[in-house]
């Protein structure tokens, strides 16, 4: 797998500064050119929504941080760098001049990405004295949270250079979608300007407003559309009679004279303040801020939903997600030292997702759990008992929980967790954990817990490996010199001592 | 409210079907006329998906069942109904003249929605007696899970017609939305025609397949619309600048020469055998049972991750099944009768959700935290501890909770819960309860859980008030006779007696 390893982002506004944020987040280092006056302001303001929405998304251990530099020549941004994103304004002669600027200072094995979301690569390419490694890699708004790239070759685009792209793609958890010829605004604009001339016309003739509109979309094919798409949904739609005979139901309304598109609207001031005056009633005085917040909340929350779509194996941006995650553990595993066992284990940092809290914004009870499922899973890696090992037919099950509520989780709160073996065997493991403030290291909650190592195939405890039992036992001797937690071997209700 | 207490619908395929199971599922009674000679058998599996999917969707209590009665004619099924639904196929005439026998046959206050996707109100009513009544509502597939109904009124439709509309599809849990100019496909369809043409020219010029296509809209933009639609997606994306700014950025593309959707496409046989070749590679093998499946769960996991949007609120969707879920559980609250306390209280039946099970389709281990806690809450409830209640200012905490796992529960298997009381006093209710697979009751998990009456303001204990108190009694004084359950009083590791 081509990696990389080091990025150049040229033009760091919201896409851009996104760009920067995807690949800082997966452990790369960024080098940014942008003559704004206000580039680090806007890349900092994108990378903290950034962080925000992988707190969220994810608690697989992203790598170490990758740095974000600023430099104040595209020679210099470039120097390096195997994946070079050019975000400039949408201007074909800006853009090209740029692009030779990158080619002629880059790596010629560098590939060099253009974020244009209309612009034939071929036309970019042009004048490039190493075309080949140049491709459109086209995001969607928020690019830090929407997987899609749309990948689009030009004439003198090589077929390698798609590929690798893909590859590079994936490595900051985004899905690279390689569009066969190249047109003007690519497949996704298309669409959305197919859309957007109708919404237009619906508005300007009074059928309905703003928001009646998004409704419509909302409560209804958009949620087709987040986890199927167009075709895969009429597939359905045409039953087991099948594609060909829904299609030969739907083809004749399309010569009725329905949609209005046909003819270009005029967006005069007129149009443009209707729309702004109900846009304005439908926020209900929401800013920006709030809506982006609610927005980025509500994807965070789809993602996750269709991670465990499919029966469990994952569905579209959900599987991708699901991938990821088991990418970066697999990668988090292999660079893990021994465990320093003059503490409890520090196994866990999270934050308190939004989908976690019940109406009051307190974190649900049953989170708790999951945190603490999420912490001795993190254990088990600790002593090689990762996918492979469940996969091959064995696994820890827990088969018994005590937990002791001390404190209240809200939204957004910080959190960690830590874990202290208390005693163990060659079938059981019994620990105690608990699920701290990040900012006081309060203890919120605690988990006495008893796992047993069993045979998943035939559905029966069996002793653990030695290779396993030898993990155990190097962090249970260092736990064994610590106090016993406050709050061990009691059962419900017991007074305090 | 008008609450609609018999409902007719007048045929029943697909379409007609999921009204009648939605209709069912919210506790009204059916009446069917189809003279298809296969209506029975359609109905009855749409009505199964529909059963599945709400089990999935909502745990929330559902009144008893409507039943669903076929009749061999109009006038029959349409006798005492006070909601009648018209789905016959999409030809004015047809539909016309079983909208004129729906009219003179029922009562003159019976409220008529016609399913119609694409037809005038006006043209549907031109004929009838009582045209004020009659309405289009436009439901989406599937209607049992997208709570969209366009809602269009013609031009001798009444004001009242429309706002009884509106409360009656909220009654079945479906979003009413009011379209405010009748025009042939409304607002939702004119969208689909739009990007369904464009799309139909990017497949049939090799620009992408089907699967790209499907893939560019379900990993970006499909997701933002899920949950914002189009005007308030882009609302965010003119930023601080506001909506003004970006419909400035965006109009002079409109006259751009991109889109082709301007010419229509010919749907010829080569275009049909292409998208359906394309088809069914993309489908990879899957029935179209087995996409229903996947769409399905999908639907519901992103509905209920909406449900938890918005700081714990809900949103768009999911808002709409949280609003639907309190009137369910403020009405099944008001119908409780005394509970038998001869036996642990039965609480829940539910079945295990897709977005519950790990990768080995087993039930996560928080989940069941998750329906102790379900369980925990529906005692409240009993109690007198509802919404009401908490809002008012107090509430129970759990502060204790010990789990012990028995066995195991598998995508789909159907659960119940069961909770006896084992000791109380004016703060503490200290209890057991139990999840059990309902075929065999064998019990998978128990919990012995503690929880303390708190002033949610002051976050403190406070003693509850004695009418919450005879009620614990009443139940607590019953389960005082039970024998006291198997595992209770336990620490964590405590071997068998």
């Amino acid at each position: 797998m081509t990696t990389i390893t080091k990025a150049a982002c040229i033009g760091g506004g919201v896409i851009g500064g996104a760009w920067a944020a995807r690949f800082a987040l997966a452990g790369i280092d960024v080098a940014i050119y942008d003559p704004h006056p206000e580039a680090a302001r806007i890349v900092g303001e994108v990378m903290a929504n950034a962080e925000r929405a992988y707190g969220l998304l994810t608690m697989a251990p992203l790598p170490p941080k990758g740095t974000l530099t600023f430099f104040n020549s595209i020679a210099e941004a470039v120097e390096g760098a195997d994946w070079i994103q050019e975000s400039v304004p949408e201007r074909l002669e800006l853009k090209r001049g740029v692009i030779n600027q990158i080619d002629a200072a880059a790596s010629p094995t560098a590939l060099i990405g253009s974020s244009t979301s209309g612009l034939l690569p071929s036309d970019l390419q042009a004048e490039m004295k190493h075309p080949e490694r140049l491709f459109v890699a086209h995001p969607y708004n928020p690019v830090y949270l929407l997987p899609l790239v749309e990948l689009v070759g030009g004439a003198k685009t090589s077929a390698a250079t798609i590929e690798k792209a893909k590859t590079g793609v994936a490595q900051i958890g985004m899905k690279g979608v390689v569009i066969a010829k190249e047109i003007e605004a690519f497949v996704g604009d298309r669409l959305l300007e197919a859309l957007w001339r109708e919404a237009l016309w619906l508005i300007k003739d009074d059928i309905c407003d703003t928001e009646t509109l998004d409704d419509v979309m909302r409560y209804s094919f958009g949620m087709r559309w987040a986890q199927m798409g167009l075709f895969e949904t009429y597939r359905i739609a045409g039953g087991e009679a099948g594609m060909r005979h829904f299609l030969a139901q739907f083809g004749p309304c399309l010569h009725w004279p329905w949609t209005k598109f046909t003819d270009v609207v005029d967006l005069d001031d007129a149009l443009v303040e209707k729309i702004g005056a109900q846009s304005d009633a439908q926020a209900r005085g929401r800013s920006i801020r709030e809506l982006e917040r609610i927005r980025d909340e509500n994807l965070v929350g789809i993602m996750q939903a269709l991670k465990s779509g499919n029966g469990g194996e994952g569905w579209g941006a959900g599987k991708l997600l699901a991938d990821f995650e088991k990418r970066l553990w697999a990668e988090a595993g292999v660079k893990e030292a021994a465990p320093d066992t003059s503490a409890p284990l520090r196994l866990l940092d999270t934050r308190v997702n939004a989908a976690w809290v019940d109406y009051n914004g307190h974190m649900t009870e049953h989170r708790y759990l999951q945190l603490f499922g999420d912490t001795s899973d993190a254990l088990l890696r600790l002593i090689g008992v990762d996918f492979a090992y469940v996969e091959a037919g064995h696994s820890y099950y827990t088969v018994e929980t005590h937990i002791r509520h001390l404190g209240e989780a809200k939204l957004g709160q910080r959190l960690y967790t830590t874990l202290q073996i208390l005693s163990h065997d060659d079938k059981r493991l019994h620990f105690f954990s608990t699920v701290n403030d990040a900012e006081t290291g309060a203890a919120l909650a605690t988990a006495e817990q008893i796992m047993l190592h069993v045979d998943s195939a035939a559905g029966k405890s069996a002793p653990a490996p030695a290779a396993v039992l030898e993990k155990i036992a190097a962090i249970a001797d260092g736990h064994a010199r610590l106090p016993a937690p406050e709050g061990v071997g009691r059962h419900v209700g017991q007074k305090r001592a």
